[in-house]
């Protein structure tokens, strides 16, 4: 009855870096996870873009991009959602294809040695470089990089380098983009299995109908759209080689691609970039976002691999000049605390307010919702680094602020309960012990107001949106509670608290204690408005 | 967030019986619910056998009689199961269409008066009766009666009788069984839906197979297969009438029956009556089950309505001598009283140790399964009335015990954990909170043992099956239980108690104290045993 979580010592120590030497099958999903680059609009998996038929989860996924799933139990009572957003696999586009001679590279098959994953905490990348020896005895090494840019996050960047060792000649490769997915998690959550998804039926587990391919002006574009939330993600790519290539225009069902050769000297590298736009918008129709995306790669076309990657890096140093922690004689610790860092960051940095800090970018499982983590212990991160993405993550509240509404007459509540799990402003998982009892979300969001105001004393947020969030919280927390009949003292009954385990607690401390001082500080509040901002206090007053 | 529960003064009250006057659409599945017959072997719902287009649900069930349901969770942890089994609605064997002048009998269509439904406790037989004016203003007036038979359980009997009121002439019957039935809550059950089960979709809900289909010597004979469980049940039917008619043999996909006329006098009373034989066996091939069903029928072909009926009736006469609570200047708990002591026996007499007294016969919710209550609550009704019913009840245990040993292995438990809700011995259904917290099942059914012993001192079941039980379940205890940190005292931790709603409490007190007491009763049985029968304790100290 007990999970027991060890650590395995699997990947190098390093200050800056996260290496893995040598490849285990075994590991790969977790390896998949580990090496994920991500830039807040994006994130692809570390997994292995020139096809890999063992055991992976070839993950590549957008920040608030989701499709609706219906959620089943055993026996539904009131409160239960049926239908929650998830986050979906979306296009795969590092998608590659790699062969020599007719042999096709795929590294459950083939010879290989020297392997090594690399992943650059200082400047964002993911190296992956390894020998692959043919059947004919070909040695051929080859080098993958990646990273999704900071700068201008529409871009993803790849380059492929090739050389010879032993052999001059042709290698031959398809580049596309591919929208043939698989959504694991839709078969069914199963954390009984290691891979934390059931792939009993691995069919049907693709969500995307496309609606559009062409190939100009050197653009290889495709659109598709999610089967219900009916979302469009325009994704494009423009091949840049060191030697002129010829490509071949390649279409299949939910594909674009380029197919052609490159030739080889031995022991001289040649390589080629493939420089992608991805481009998706909630609400828009599929053509306005497809001539959005085009605007945005035409924007971006003259863009070089080496160009994108010298903003991206200047971004990740001016933010580590700022934010890194040095640890001096622990160089675990220092690779630990670095890469959570790293991974933090890489999944929000405050481009926009209608994003997040979402659960895990990097796959499947917590279906990309933000739970109360973001404000009780990411906040402060993002305030001290730039009180303007403090503001913003509490933007991203008020604008839910409406769902948040509807969430609370969902069980009967009054005023605004912020949800448990959420993308789109309501409910999205169907765990109920967690989603029902859990009543701390607005009060993590309480805290967050709370200390912005105390350190960056932004009351122009405070006495706009940040009182309106706190009064229908109030409201909220007021409808939840009663009165104890022993002593008449208020509190909340039959709560799971903040250690998300003990269900139905009467009076949980952390709750108690945080709901009291949301009352007072919100109260105080008022107090403070009705003094120095009285106009600012009655619109308050009215409003909610 | 409060669910309400309110009386509703619907049906008449009477010391014997339970009467609906008029009647009202809007509570039939109540009604149906309420006006069940049932004998331990077999029960139907009050529906309306003759069809109803109306909001209903025609339920007829055999207890233990399954088939196998996937179960689905937004996410799965370790010890949910993902398939239970669940009782099937099975033949409608009172099947029935009626018509005059081509109009069909229809109460959601057609115009009626004087209905009245009445439930007779002393006798366990429902009469439903109401006056039908047709289209061309015939009026009709007809009475259904119906009973499970209690001492051949596997009868089922129908009469209908119609006596025109203005008219003479021709009514037209069709009278069949019909395996076209539906299983509503194999769409889910929604439990905020008023009826139970959330039918968005209708279709797909029925899980039988038709095997064979037969009219022999005037026996009607079907015999359909379950889905997955593969059990076969045979359903047979005689028709007798107070006049000749000429039946014509009918037959669909799940269906076999017999259409005639009746030929009515004004002012007089006709009726016919339809002698029904269900069988099935849980393992038994089609072709056995057939001949086996078949030579039942056969020897059940010259029983007549009123025969069957004299011999239920002599049935319940004695049952109501023995065991019948007088209250007196209180008819409401007067009828209160009867109606549970009627519905608790007609759901079990102690027919067959390998039936129990299951949550709900009468309906599809709760899946047909048997708790805890069994143990804790309908054990004494049973001892006291027949000692050897009391000894059928643990039989029941002691045949799943093998079962209850691979349920706790499945929680990693020792010894044998008795599943919460079970018909075939291991966990039924997927209400986790419910299913893996509350661990008391074994404490009660220690309770049934430790009373039949002292009630019955039956020494024999004591020394040989029961001390078997006794170990096993001690075993799962010991192993669920813990130490605790602060004074080394014993005790379960994280379950859910008998109040059957606070989940993961420490000590609580009822499992704890109940606990303490099965330990204690469990070395003095094995310490009387030493004394008074060595050699039993021998053989049960060596069998566990």
């Amino acid at each position: 009855m007990h999970l027991v979580k060890t650590s395995e010592k699997y990947f190098k120590v390093d200050p800056w870096l996260v290496v893995e030497e040598g490849f285990d099958p075994a590991k790969q999903r977790l390896s998949e996870s580990i090496f994920s680059v991500a830039n807040e609009f994006m994130c692809v998996r570390g997994y292995f873009e020139e096809g890999y038929s063992g055991d992976h989860l070839l993950g590549s996924y957008f920040s608030q991009l989701y499709d609706l799933m219906d959620i089943k139990y055993p026996q539904r009572f009131k409160g239960f959602i049926t239908e929650g957003a998830t986050m979906l696999n979306a296009v795969d586009w590092l998608y590659t294809r790699i062969s020599v001679d007719g042999e096709e590279l795929d590294l459950a098959k083939v010879k290989f040695s020297d392997f090594r994953r690399t992943l650059d905490l200082r400047n964002a990348i993911l190296k992956r470089e390894f020998l692959w020896t043919t059947a004919q005895n070909k040695q051929l090494r080859i080098t993958f990089l990646r990273f999704t840019n900071m700068v201008d996050t529409a871009m993803g960047c790849q380059r492929i380098i090739f050389e010879p060792l032993n052999f001059s000649g042709e290698v031959k490769v398809c580049s596309g983009l591919d929208f043939d997915t698989i959504y694991e998690l839709a078969a069914g959550w199963d954390q009984t299995e290691g891979t934390g998804s059931s792939l009993e039926k691995k069919e049907n587990l693709n969500f995307w109908t496309c609606q559009r391919k062409e190939l100009t002006d050197g653009l290889y574009c495709i659109q598709a759209r999610t089967e219900r939330s009916k979302i469009n993600l325009f994704s494009s790519f423009r091949l840049v080689a060191d030697q002129t290539v010829n490509p071949r225009y390649v279409e299949r069902e939910k594909f674009v691609g380029a197919e052609f050769s490159l030739q080889l000297q031995k022991n001289q590298a040649t390589a080629f970039d493939k420089l992608v736009v991805n481009h998706w918008e909630e609400t828009g129709g599929g053509e306005q976002v497809w001539q959005n995306g085009l605007r945005l790669a035409k924007k971006y076309s003259a863009v070089t691999y080496e160009g994108a990657f010298e903003n991206h890096k200047q971004f990740w140093s001016d933010f580590w000049r700022r934010m890194d922690i040095e640890i001096e004689g622990d160089p675990e610790l220092q690779q630990g605390v670095r890469y959570s860092i790293y991974t933090v960051y890489s999944n929000y940095h405050g481009e926009s307010d209608r994003r997040n800090v979402i659960c895990k970018l990097a796959g499947e499982v917590y279906n990309g919702v933000n739970f109360w983590d973001t404000e009780i212990y990411c906040h402060r991160m993002y305030m001290f680094l730039n009180p303007e993405i403090g503001r913003k993550l509490l933007m991203y509240r008020y604008h839910y602020l409406p769902r948040a509404l509807e969430n609370a007459k969902r069980v009967d509540l009054e005023g605004a309960r912020y949800p448990f799990s959420t993308i789109t402003g309501v409910e999205e998982m169907g765990a109920w012990q967690h989603v029902e009892l859990e009543i701390h979300q607005n009060l993590a969001i309480y805290y967050a107001i709370w200390h912005y105001d105390k350190v960056c004393q932004d009351k122009q947020f405070l006495y706009n949106e940040g009182i309106e969030i706190l009064l229908q919280m109030c409201r909220c927390m007021a409808s939840w509670g009663g009165w104890s009949p022993k002593n008449g003292d208020f509190g909340f009954y039959g709560v799971m608290g903040p250690d998300e385990f003990h269900m139905m607690v009467n009076h949980n401390c952390y709750t108690n204690y945080m709901g009291k001082k949301m009352f007072n500080y919100t109260l105080a509040v008022l107090a403070e408005m009705k003094q120095t901002a009285p106009d600012l206090y009655d619109k308050a007053v009215k409003k909610v």
